[in-house]
C-alpha cells in the first residue's frame, strides 16, 4: 500500500542552503538516485522555472538592481513563485511526479527576511496569500562553513549575480534565518553538512528521502 | 495657515480608469493647473516609475505573458508599487512635492480583482504588507461608456498591450470593482464622467482638487 502510495503521488522535495552549499550537485545525484528507483521526478529551481520567472530572475540577480527596495524583492520572489506552482510545480504533482525544486519559502525567510532584514510576519502574510496551506514534504537543509561556501562560489567561472556579490555577514544571517526555519519546523528538515565528501553527502541525502517516503 | 501647510506639505493624488477613460490627457492638464499654482508636482505612473518598475511593467504587458497567474501579476504589481514607493513616492512627498500618480492599489482591486477573479481579502493581505497605514490623499475616478473607451484604445496608433487586448467583459467587472472601491470609501475619491469635453472634464478635476486641498 505505502510503495503503491509512492509511487502513484507525487511528493515535493525542496533544496536549502547558502551560495555554494552544494545544492545543484545534491539534487543532480538526488535525481540520479530517483531514477535507478523508476521514480519520475522534476528539477527545477526558484527563482525562475517558468518563463515569466525566469524573467524575474534575470531582473532580480542583475547587478543595477542593486538599488531594490527589499520589499520589492521579496514580493518580486513570491510572484515568481506563484507563476512556479500553477504552471509546474501544482499540475507536476497532480500527475504523479515528484518535484525537486533548488530553494523554495524558506529561501524566502532566509534572505529577504535574514539577509534584508523584512520582518517574518511581512514574509508569512504573503506566503499565506500564495500558497496558505502548501508546504514541501521534505526540505533538505545543506550547510557548510562560509568559508567553504566562499570558495566554493569563488571556483565558479561566471561573474558573480547580485546576492552572491553580498558580504560574509549577510550570509551569516541568511544561514541563521534558515537554521530558525529548522527550530519552528524540525519534522520537515533534514539537515546535512556538506563539508563531507560529495558522494558521503549524496548518500546522506539518499538516506533522509528513503526514510521520509519508505522508500 | 492651510495655505502654508499646502505649499510645504506633498500630497498625493492618484488617477484611476480602465483603459480609454482619459488619465494620460487629465494628468497632463492637471499638472499644468498645479504649475500655475507654483505647486511643485511629479508626475509618475504604476506599474513602472522607477527602472525596476519598468522592468516589470514590460514583463507585465507583453504578449507572451498570456499564461500568466493571476496571484503572480498580482505579486508584479504590487513588487513594482513597492520599490515606486520606496524610491519615487515616499521621498517625493518627504520633501514637499505632490505626487500624481497614474493607476494605484485600486487598480489592483479593479484589474486582478474585478478583472481576474482574485478575491479581495488576497489583495487586501498584500496592501497590508505592502503600504498599510498610506493611501492617496485623493483619488480621481474617472469614468466613459465601454464604447467610448474601446474607441479611443482603437484610435491610438501603437499595439494593443495584455490588459488592452481583454475582452469587454473584463472591462465590465474591471470597471464594477471600481465603483465598489469607491462605495467603500466614498471620501477619498472624486468620480467625474469624461464624455464631456476635454477642458470641462479638466474644469472638473481642477474643482475636485481645489475643493479637497483648499486650494
Amino acid at each position: 500500500m505505502e510503495t503503491t502510495r509512492n509511487a502513484r503521488q507525487g511528493r515535493f522535495i525542496t533544496f536549502e542552503g547558502t551560495e555554494g552549499a552544494g545544492k545543484t550537485t545534491q539534487i543532480r545525484l538526488l535525481k540520479e538516485y530517483l531514477d535507478s528507483l523508476n521514480i519520475d521526478a522534476l528539477v527545477t529551481r526558484e527563482p525562475g522555472g517558468t518563463e515569466v520567472g525566469e524573467q524575474v530572475r534575470s531582473l532580480l540577480l542583475q547587478h543595477t538592481s542593486l538599488a531594490m527596495d527589499a520589499s520589492s524583492e521579496l514580493l518580486l520572489m513570491f510572484a515568481a513563485r506563484a507563476q512556479h506552482l500553477a504552471q509546474i510545480i501544482f499540475p507536476a504533482l497532480r500527475a504523479g511526479a515528484w518535484v525537486i525544486c533548488d530553494r523554495f519559502t524558506d529561501a524566502s525567510y532566509a534572505y529577504q527576511g535574514g539577509g534584508r532584514g523584512i520582518p517574518e510576519a511581512q514574509i508569512r502574510a504573503i506566503e499565506c496569500a500564495v500558497h496558505e496551506n502548501f508546504q514541501p514534504d521534505l526540505t533538505v537543509l545543506l550547510t557548510c562553513a562560509p568559508e567553504t561556501a566562499m570558495r566554493r562560489v569563488g571556483d565558479r567561472d561566471e561573474e558573480k549575480d547580485r546576492f552572491e556579490s553580498e558580504s560574509a555577514e549577510f550570509f551569516r544571517r541568511v544561514h541563521a534565518a534558515y537554521l530558525k526555519r529548522v527550530e519552528q519546523d524540525r519534522e520537515r528538515f533534514a539537515v546535512i553538512d556538506t563539508e563531507a565528501k560529495i558522494e558521503d553527502v549524496a548518500a546522506a541525502v539518499r538516506q533522509a528521502v528513503a526514510s521520509r517516503f519508505s522508500l
